[in-house]
Parts: C-alpha cells; sequence; structure tokens
C-alpha cells in the first residue's frame, strides 16, 4: 500500500501547498460531501459525528471536514489530514477532536478507506448492555460487532477519542471487523470505500432498530448466519451499476440535495 | 386465463416491438410508477423493494421498472417481462435481480394482478422470530402469513431470490394467502389489481406496528376473527368510489407527487 | 337544548334549500375544515377517520365532509347530516359509511357538539388487549375509556358501525366518557365544541403513547388522579385566550396549511 | 450576583419604558426566539412548554414570550419578568401561567441564565414510575435527576406551577441539579446559558429514549459514571467555536428558519 501510494505521489506531484486537484480528487470530495449530508439526513448523525475518505493518491492522508455539523458541510470545509490525525496544510478553522478514530484505523487497516463516526441512535443502547448487535440482515457484521470502552483501556475519561493512544486502543478493538460500538458514546464503521461506508453506516442502525424490535417479540431469533452473510457480502462486492450501493446512492444523495443545500461546493 | 389472454392478443395486435401502447395500458404504467412512489413515501420500501403489474393485454407477461429506487421511477423506466423472467424487449439497462419474485408469483395465481417485495421495516422482525403475524385489522392476512425461508428450500444462499427455482419455493410458500414473510429479509405482498397491492402492503406494515406494541403491553390479544376479515374483504372488495382503496389512492397520490419528483413520465 | 334550537331555527330560517350559510356556520365550516387537515397532519387519522360538528342552528343535524380522505377535505366537501344519518340535501356524492357513530352519539348526549372518529395507531393496541388506557396527562379521560366490541353487540360483522343500531349500541358503550375505544379498529372522541375534540383526539394519541412507554419501562405508574383531572378540565374549560386548546389550536391551523394546501374552499 | 445586577443597572440606565435595548439585549431576545422555534422543531415542546433567559443587564428580571405556542415566537412576544413572576411593563396580552417554575429558579439559582420547562415526550413516562432517568450519555444529569409531584407539596392541583409556592416547591426539589422532572406533567431544564439550556433540553429527551431502549433490551446497564461526567462537563464548558453547543446551535439554528417562519422579528 505504502508502495502504491508513492508511485502515485510521484504520478500527480505532491498536493501540498494545494496545488490544483485532479479530477479524481475532486470526485472523492464531493462524494465526501454528499456523505456528509446523507448521513445527515438519514438520521444517522445529528449535529455530532463525521465521515472520512482515505485520499486517492495519498494513502497516508485522509480527507475529513472541519469540526462542523454534518448537514452543513459545503466541499471548502474538507481537510486533509496526516495519519497522527495531523493537518497536512496549516489551517485556522477548528477541527474535530476525535479525529485520531479515523487516522487511527486508516493507519491499522489498509484494507479501509472511508470511516464514519456517528452516535446512531438505536446502536448505543447496544453499548451499555450486554446484548450483542447480531445481524439480522446486515452481512457485513460478521466476523463481529465488538464493544469499546474507554474505561477498560483510559479509566475516566470524558469518552472522546482525542488522541492517538484512545485511537490506537479503539483501532484494535475493531480488528478486522467493519463495525465497533463505543460504549456510552456511539460506533465506528469502516468499508472499502466511501459509497460502502455510508451504506454500512445506514444499515447499521436499521439492523439494530430490526433486533430490538425482534427482541420485543421476544422467544429465539433467527440471524444471519455467517454463510449467508459471505455470499450477500460477495453479492454487494460486484457493485454493478442499478444494484446494491449504487442503487442506495442514487436516491440517498437525491434526497439529500432536497433536504439540505443544493450547493456542494 | 390463457385463453383470455390469447383472445386480447389478437384483438389488440402485438405490442412487442413498441407499437403504440394503449390509453389502458398507459393507465396501468400510470399506476404502477404511482404505486412505485407511493410505497417510498409512506416508508413501505427504501432504495430497495420493487412493484409489479400483470400486463393489461398480455396476462403472461408483467411490467416493472428496471432496476432502481422506487422512489425515483419515471414512466421510462418501465419494462415487459415475461413469467419465466426474461425481457420481453431487448434493454441494456440493469434489472431487479429478484424478478423471479414476480414472475413466480403470476405463474402461480392467475387471479394476482400486481405483486409489492418490500423489506417493510417492522414486519422483518416477525420474520425472524417464532411470534406469526396475525390479524388486527388487516382482514387479507387470512387464511395465514407464512414464513419463507431459503435456508430450508435451498441451504446457504445470498437471500436473494434471484432465479426461478427459489421463485418457485417462495410462490408455494406463499400458496393462496395475500402475505408470505421472507426469513430475514422482508415480504412478498399480491392482490388482485395494483391499487390494492399498494393498499395491502401499506396495511401490512401498520398491522405488524399495532402488532408489536399489543405485545408490549403484554396479555392475551383479541384478534381479528376469520369470519370478521371474510365480510370486511366482501366489503372492499365493492371498490366503490370515495370508499375503501379509491379513498387512499387520492391522499397517497397526492403525497406521493408532493414529496417525490411531480412528473411521471 | 331542542328548545333552543327551536329558537334558533325561527331566528335564522330554513337554510334547507341552500340559504347563503351564515357568518357563524362559515366559521364551523371553516373549523371542521381545519380539524381534518389537523387531523391528518397530527398523525391522528391517516386516509380514514372523520370529524364532524352539531350544526350551529339545528341542534339535530351534523355538519360532515363527503366520503373523502380528512387531508384532502375543503368546505365544498361538508354536508349535512339528520339525527338518523339522513342527509339533509339530496347529494349524489359517496358518503362516509360509519356516519352513524356520529349521528348516535348526537342524539345520546345533548352536550357533545363534535365527534371524532379515528384508527388513531397507538391506541388501537389497547382496544384488543386488556391493559386499560388509563390518563398519564389526559385528564378527559374520566370517569373512564370504555371499550366497545361488534362481537358483543351484533356477533361476525365487518367491523363497521355501518347502521343505526351499532352507534346506538357505540353510544350506550361511550356513556357520559368522552372517548371510547372500538375493538381491532380504532376509537370515538366526543367534546361540547370542534376545537376541544380536536385537543383530545390529539393528546388521546399522545397519552397511548406515554402509557405505552411507561408499561415498557415496567413497575407501578402513578396515574393521573380522579380529583386531578376534575381540576384540569376545569381550568381548561375556561377557554382564555393564548391558553388551553386556543393555543395548541393557533399552532395546529399553521401547521395544518403549510403541509396541505392552503385553501380552506 | 445582585451585587453584579446593580452596577449593570446603573452602567445602563433603566430600559423600563422601554428605552431601547442594547446590542446585547437584542441578541439575547434574538437567541430567546431561536430557542423557542427549535425547541418547537426539535420536538422537545409541541403547543405547550416555555423557554426563558434571564435578563443580561437586571438579573433580577427574566426575558419570555407572552402566552404562545413556542414555534409561532417572534421577538415583538418577548417580555420581562420580575423574579416574583410579575410583568415589568404593562401589557394586556395573556402571560404563560407557570412562570413561577421560572422566576421561582432564577430566584433559588443565581447561577442559572436559562430555564426551559418542556413535555418533552419521552421523559414524562420516567416521571410517573419508580425507574429513575439516568445518563447514558447526559452528563448534566449528575448529581442526579429528581422528580417533583404537586401532589406532595399541595395536595390534589391541576398539576400547573401556576404560583410562587408551587414554584419555589419545585425549586426546591430540583436543587443545584439540571433536570428535575415534573410527574404525569414534564420537565425542568436549566444552565447557565440560553445555548446551553437548549442543548440541555434536547439530549435530555434523547438520553430518555436510549435509556428506554436499553431497558427494552434488558439486563444490567452501564450508566455514565460521575467521574466521566465532570470531564464530559468540563470540557463543554470550553465553549469552543465549532465544538459543543456552538456546533449543535449553528445546526439546529438553519433547520429551525427552515422549518418555522424565517422571520424572527
Amino acid at each position: 500500500m505504502a508502495k502504491k501510494a508513492g508511485a502515485l505521489r510521484s504520478r500527480k506531484k505532491s498536493v501540498a501547498g494545494k496545488a490544483r486537484p485532479s479530477a479524481e480528487l475532486n470526485a472523492v470530495i464531493d462524494d465526501l460531501v454528499l456523505g456528509n449530508r446523507i448521513l445527515y439526513v438519514q438520521d444517522v448523525v445529528d449535529s455530532y459525528g463525521h465521515i472520512s475518505a482515505r485520499h486517492p493518491h495519498h494513502p497516508d492522508r485522509f480527507l475529513m471536514s472541519r469540526a462542523r455539523a454534518p448537514g452543513l458541510v459545503v466541499a471548502s470545509d474538507i481537510m486533509e489530514f496526516g495519519l497522527d490525525g495531523e493537518l497536512i496544510h496549516a489551517d485556522e478553522r477548528p477541527i474535530y477532536s476525535e479525529r485520531f478514530i479515523h487516522s487511527e484505523v486508516y493507519k491499522a487497516r489498509p484494507d479501509v478507506h472511508a470511516v464514519v463516526h456517528s452516535h446512531s441512535p438505536t446502536v448505543v443502547p447496544f453499548s451499555v448492555t450486554q446484548v450483542p448487535l447480531r445481524p439480522i440482515r446486515a452481512a457485513f457484521f460478521y466476523p463481529e460487532v465488538p464493544v469499546f470502552d474507554t474505561r477498560t483501556s483510559a479509566g475516566w475519561t470524558n469518552l472522546l477519542i482525542s488522541n492517538r493512544s484512545l485511537g490506537q486502543a479503539l483501532a484494535q478493538t475493531l480488528g478486522q471487523n467493519a463495525v465497533a460500538l463505543m460504549r456510552g458514546h456511539g460506533n465506528v464503521v469502516v468499508a472499502p470505500s466511501l459509497r460502502v461506508v455510508v451504506y454500512r453506516a445506514i444499515y447499521t442502525e436499521a439492523n439494530a432498530k430490526l433486533l430490538l424490535q425482534a427482541k420485543m417479540l421476544g422467544g429465539p431469533i433467527t440471524y444471519l448466519a455467517p454463510e449467508e452473510a459471505a455470499l450477500m457480502e460477495k453479492e454487494q462486492s460486484k457493485q454493478r451499476p442499478g444494484h446494491g450501493h449504487d442503487r442506495t446512492w442514487e436516491m440517498w444523495k437525491q434526497e439529500a440535495l432536497a433536504r439540505t443545500s443544493s450547493k456542494l461546493r
């Protein structure tokens, strides 16, 4: 991964010093802005929570908004960060104190190209009870959805993942999974691409609602089997036009533009 | 039914080769587009799920959108399919992989003229527990609402009804009922007409909510009796202007046009 | 009451034959149209359910829309009915088959000047379980909220109150209360005025939600005491500008006009 | 506090007699109008409930709307009250009968500069059961969330805090906490500033939802520890741009202006 990054860097020249962004970078930024708006419109984030994407030319960087409510984010809010959570280009504007969730996950997981941190409302109750968040329909919950507790790693804190050490501990709990819960706080969702992470964040909340309701009905629950989940994930990974996340993105994009500012830039 | 179809075919000439659609066909297409939008606005489908109508002139064909989020469907998205799920007119656009839900139900049930497949959110929990989805108000739940499980018919799958064999197995479980659940996935609702299937899909979700809440209150539940259901269905089947589905359609149509694109074509 | 009605009738001349409506009648019609829209916007009615007002000059008549979804009702939809549910002025348009809910309540309860029948969603579960709908905040639930079951009065029916006999039985169960539930169907709410019946119908649903949630928390519940309820009802009956239903009406009216057609006529 | 108030009064001259309001006062009034709209749009208040702010120049006065639904409040609705709940400037318009909630809290708690009284829907169930409203994420719930019952202080009442004596009793139950529940009625939330009280009122409801759902999942619940809460409150009190309530205010303000009248004055 580092090698490929080097290759890209030499081919594209440095974007440091705010060189003109490539069409590819512009497309990622547009999707990132839309991702912010979509997660807000779909009630996964409220004024808090954030979404990032690994830089398309520099795998050791990621793109994320300045500290702002996701529903209000525009392209000029997007900043570049390094894998220690540091700003690449000097900027006076406030930045998310929990950027270390993102930086440490990108560092630990070369396969991850997009990260969402949210307080997705129906997921939080699973983080404070002993009921595991298991899949009714969300195939990407396998192998498992672990729960991270700052208390275990660092004792009494303000629960924010506001330094590298807490970010590392969270990334370690996440392991090779797609979702980890954060006790009394929220969750982190990761994916190989931005559109997939938006999809997963939304269906993490949806699956939590299904499971909560199944629990209310009572009795044994038939969960999605790992064998079924593997076949579903294989299908999803095909990324065919009109199917999977391509279909949801078209709908969510339209809803986001209708219900937030229609201007991305 | 095949006979009647033949009669219709000879009377109307073939629409293959995209002959000019009749006024009747256009009316069905408009209703089908509205049905897509209504199910989306009423939260029965999200970006997934689909609705189809049997072709008014060719009972061995059905009409359904290309693979697209129902909330975005317009008339030009509507395609014709045969009862093996094959496209009648060559078309490069993506098609729903689960069209076999529709084709096999139309094949097995000549009385059915419209089919909805959805992931209607409060219905799914009933598909993974042992609590039967019984009628509080939904008279069309009789004789029963069976649960189909791909696992029983086909072992480990990705849960999609993406071939004729799975479609047949689902249609067999559905039997002569109006609704069947699909474990961990969704449901299928059928009816003698498009407006009725929209009505049934919406009130399937509504009844699931009522039953979930009654279960939460606890204690014995007084269900709708089969004798009462039969009288209610008889009343509904009269289809008088201003009553039954005629009344709901006027309201849902207005809501759909207000909350999605006002253009059907 | 009959006496006062007679006095009014002689003073105003007959409105039969569609004489020009008085300003007072027009005001009631406007409020009735708004009441329809408000109940729809506040999710008490969907496409079904209806609201009526006793005629301001003829206490032996009531005003109600033709058979139509409440969210779409305009002034020209309002018709006059007699206390046997008969149309006062010949009209070809479809009428609500359950108008007998209204006619029989007006007949039995001279104090009642407005009636709502709805399928208010959180109230229905209380109609099919043995959990009584008791007041957390809804003072008008006293003396009690009885449950009417068509099965007890009339055996197997389609559950609709579509004749005088069923209307009478329902009115008898209602007695001197403000709310009665209808098993597996909905509820009827009555009040001394139209704005109060809208208020009561909305807070009947709200109280049902509070009670359902309190039940989910578990343990003993502190209900509103009858002594407290009596003092609350006394306060509400003062009808001071800016207080009680006057305050809610201003808000609900604005919401209704923003979310349905802004034209009442 | 009284001393500082005296100093301010002499410096600014009296605003009695409706002297031209200072820029600071105008800013508080604008925020107060926005606070009304925000609480309505965020579903903390419906047509009832109110929010007040201590007067920026006269600590022995507070600002609050005339008796009106919060979603409709504009700047000209804002009135000045003294700490006995009396109007400072003669005004014929109706005033909230429960203004004593505010006046007695301002009297008892010099640290409080803003008060919300609401019937926030998920909070009420905790007021009528024996389940304490404990923090999942709401750090400001410490030391505790006490429950006030008019029945204990004053026997049978209409539940309204409509005189000084009931206001005092409520303020006494509130003590040094940020939130107190009012049995069968609602809650009161206080804070050192208007933006913080809006934040707390919204997250009081949010935490109640999380706790209700955690209770529904069952089993032991890991609550926020007092040590964690103290660190979170310390972080929140920094009031840095782009963080904490500054971030939420920007979002909520935009939502409020989009969904209510865009005119504050």
